[in-house]
């Protein structure tokens, strides 16, 4: 599951901010996913299809530390997780119970995981970050997932921070947050991407030679000139 | 799916307020379900095994009207409804897009089903209102289901109201709103709510003759031997 | 301001929930006001054109009731509402004070003007409950609106329940809320929303007859052709 | 604790929405209760001393029902309350677990309690319609109060609904909702609210006539000389 | 619009918890904006006269990437602010849509604007710390302002946070946030603003000498003497 | 009110999360406090008997900067605190008043109190920093207390972050927040956490050797009996 090399060349320097203009064009305007953020800053930038895992609110009969052990639990999904993926996982946004600690991070990075995502929060984050494990979050809780998640699987379609994850949908995390690129739509959102970070790379050194904004961005019939004259001098 | 005789008997007059108490006892504080009401009032108490229906939310190129007549479709998962079942609709608490109208509920009512409960909302209310259609919602909104949601499929684990549900637990709903019994508690909750509703109903009758609540609820020794001698008298 | 007749008669029978799909269709996702409802059960469904007000938070030095006297004020702002239209008032979701009583209710009613809709709250409920005015809103707060809130002004775009409305946008509101039509897309809507009602009344005596959805709604080409059959028969 | 008869004749017929303003006049801007709600539509309009009662969050340990029995519980509190008071209960807000139930508001009821206010929910709300005390809460809820709620005491200051309210603080409720006098301003308060009633009513009538807002409320000269003439009339 | 030297010397080194303190003296308790944060810490305390602008919500109509050449745009906006003026966005308090980009910021930047200030978030973080703008906001998005807000103007009274704030006020900023002065108080709170911070900087001295705080914060007659007399020593 | 010696000792190095997982298998699970996090990254772990402070909501005529030289006073009870009791402050989640800013703190440092938690905010962020006393909270605010909260007293049961603390009770906190161990529980919590601490890293250095989870964590007969073995060895 790791990204194809062709994909990772066509994404490279291409932020989280430019892939929802290029999805919002095309008509796709819930695509960022709410609240979840960088562990630590910086962090690296990381893209992988993603892995979904999926929770439900916790029941005494059901979330208790014996369910660890379960065919179904947590430590079943992480063995199930191929490299390079990126775990994206459905906590319904709770945040007073930590979907995983140190031991589970330490884990999912020994076997080549790329990133865990979640809408909810992550418990031990002292351990956690010593695992090296590139994770966005909405925070911290020492409470353990069965205080108030049950586990109940993995590869389904999920929503995470109001969005909808499907298998195998490309992710893009970087310091604005998460965002999903519907795996139909990767080619379509590549062709394009690379491009609007060209034209808006210039766009600022144009601004930083105090040119004004209305007439360069968005840009008017010579302000586009001017852009094609130095692309072709590049 | 219609629910056995000798439970409908055992459940007979029995409250969700008394079930979440005997609940309580076995150590199970979270089984009522969250901001769900009846959309009339009163609206007869129903009681049946629950069918799940999985909302995640809306993606523009997922969440269209033409959805609708996909093989995984709120249609489908009516067609696939039992007689005598409660659906139980996992919309992640979504108050701005309606799950359900009023053409989807006459068809439920069509089927036997003994009653809608979600944490969403529905739409066309007076419709919905028309069709008889027990329905415990959060409320009323006129857009469609893929104004904010796309469905994902039925008889899975999902929770509703911070609950967590699961296929043939049992449900019960009445004024108080929804709670579930876990499909392997029925029978223990089945023989202690009817001897508590009992109880109950003699306290009550002593409060109106002008007992103070101290020493008779909970019972002292010398309120027990009252209760037992009364309910030797019936 | 009264609207048009071709408009009311366009409009006529057809509901909010209708209004949406219809807008959904046309790539309006974000049309419906979150949290306005119905302040009495059943309430007439209305329609006209939006003339809008709008509230700043309160400061102490501004919201007084010495405020109310003063040029730019919700009194003279009721004077300048013509007959015939809907108010919209942008009070931010607020809903710890009212944002008129039952004076300025009856004024309004006086002045004929057809709703008043809000994402706040009204005072004084009984009063305005009496003077018969149509109103859409959160709920009843207390305490008088420079309790939380500063007017600033009216005739301007606002937001609604999370919807931009601008003066003269068509506003339809009833059982299911409030939704706006923005003015360019009116005889768009109105050529589409009575044939969409047609249709469903037709598939809602299909299901009663005990038709199953699939195949039904949306309609495959042997419904579509009993539809149109149908449509001749009128 | 029964409120004085000269208080009860000179509150006679005031509007929680008058005694908003009144105080918010004298500086007090936040002495209405968030959220709570009269439980029957209409419900009688109540007021008297508050009696205070506090819950802080449930700890498995301490909320059981066995607490029900300990000297400082709901029960306790319950028989320390004077004829005539206003029950005014903290739940911080908590929705999820009902404060009282049909046994404990019977015991109110006939301790001649005059109203119970809380910024929680009640449980077994058939039941309590039964009772006949009148209730202002935020809603329902089948759980019992351990499940959500630890009682610890009465008589102490509170909040409730995002108002400070102290012990023998007069409290208002209406189907606006509940407003707290502080004990110290009470006098003050009753001589100005009757009077701004009398004016309002004059200046209902007028607007009734068809007189137009600006000019008369607030009041000019011309319109303040009119009222007086109109006061000495009556 | 650069602030009088005269004001820059009345406010040196006054925080924003001393202004709200002497505000609050004078009956304004709703001057801080609720949410925004300093983007980098620290972050460079900023004073300014308040540049306002006003976003509603979007609709797919209006929140276009086509609007951004509009004559009313955040662009136009940008380019009509003066040397020294401090930008307050009314967001709403939207969090899932950048309200500028490092584009729109380094603009800014060149133009000499002292801060921007919003009750939104921002987007492409890493580009816009590059631009050196100070920023307070609730935090960071991916998306484009059009994925949701509409903009519609500037110089109008708005809200941020909570807070109503008109053109011209006066906004200090530092590492609590920022609170508005509202334009016809700025003289009367700078007289008293600046001794505040000298007393309680005596008062801090005394603590770290050891000094118990009753008595001495606030001052009785002998603390009072003390602080009178050191005064005079200075 | 100093911390015993063999409890420090017994919780050496034993995390939030550990503690939390101890009490969740003794059927407690809400022990966590929400929302409160470290003000500075990293923060010392801290330990201590609680003791408790309580505010109510604002009242004009009572949060007043005089009520600051009142008996029942946040002064006063700074003086009452006990050297290395940790103070823990209910402000019902208020985070737009600050309960306490630099020179209480001071205060509080200059006392031996070891840590200051709070569900509210604090102002004066730099001058809190500056006073070297570790605070747990929810970020930060310019307003004083008074300007949203009205202080009512100390020592008493209180509600922080969602969690019931009585006097007394055990306080840990470290970057995953705050938890309460229950004074009753803290010899049986003591006994099972330095277990569990020694456990769970042995688990992590089977993990970073490449040992996947399921059979290890939680442990199957083999890894318990390996488990063992190395214990033995050290």
């Amino acid at each position: 599951m790791t990204i194809d090399p062709h994909l990772a060349k066509a994404f490279d320097g291409v932020t989280t901010a430019t892939i929802t203009t290029v999805l919002l064009k095309k008509g796709l305007r819930n695509v960022w996913m709410r609240g979840t953020k960088p562990i630590r800053s910086p962090q690296q930038r990381q893209i992988g299809r993603a892995f979904t895992l999926r929770f439900v609110p916790a029941r005494e009969d059901l979330a208790t530390p014996a369910s660890w052990a379960a065919p179904i639990s947590t430590r079943a999904a992480i063995e199930a997780m191929p490299e390079g993926c990126i775990a994206v996982v459905d906590a319904m946004g709770c945040t007073d119970a930590g979907i995983f600690g140190d031991i589970l991070c330490a884990r999912m990075a020994k076997r080549g995981v790329s990133a865990l995502i979640t809408d909810g929060v992550v418990r031990d984050v002292a351990g956690v970050l010593g695992t090296g494990l590139p994770v966005w979050c909405q925070g911290v809780a020492a409470p353990p997932s069965v205080g108030g998640l049950t586990f109940v699987g993995w590869g389904e379609p999920i929503g995470c921070g109001g969005v909808a994850v499907f298998p195998d949908d490309l992710i893009v995390v970087d310091d604005d947050g998460a965002v999903v690129i519907p795996a139909a739509l990767i080619d379509a959102v590549a062709a394009e991407a690379a491009e609007q970070e060209r034209h808006e790379g210039w766009i600022m050194s144009e601004v930083n030679k105090g040119v004004p904004l209305p007439g360069l961005y968005p840009s008017n019939a010579e302000a586009k000139a001017r852009y094609e004259a130095w692309t072709k001098g590049q």
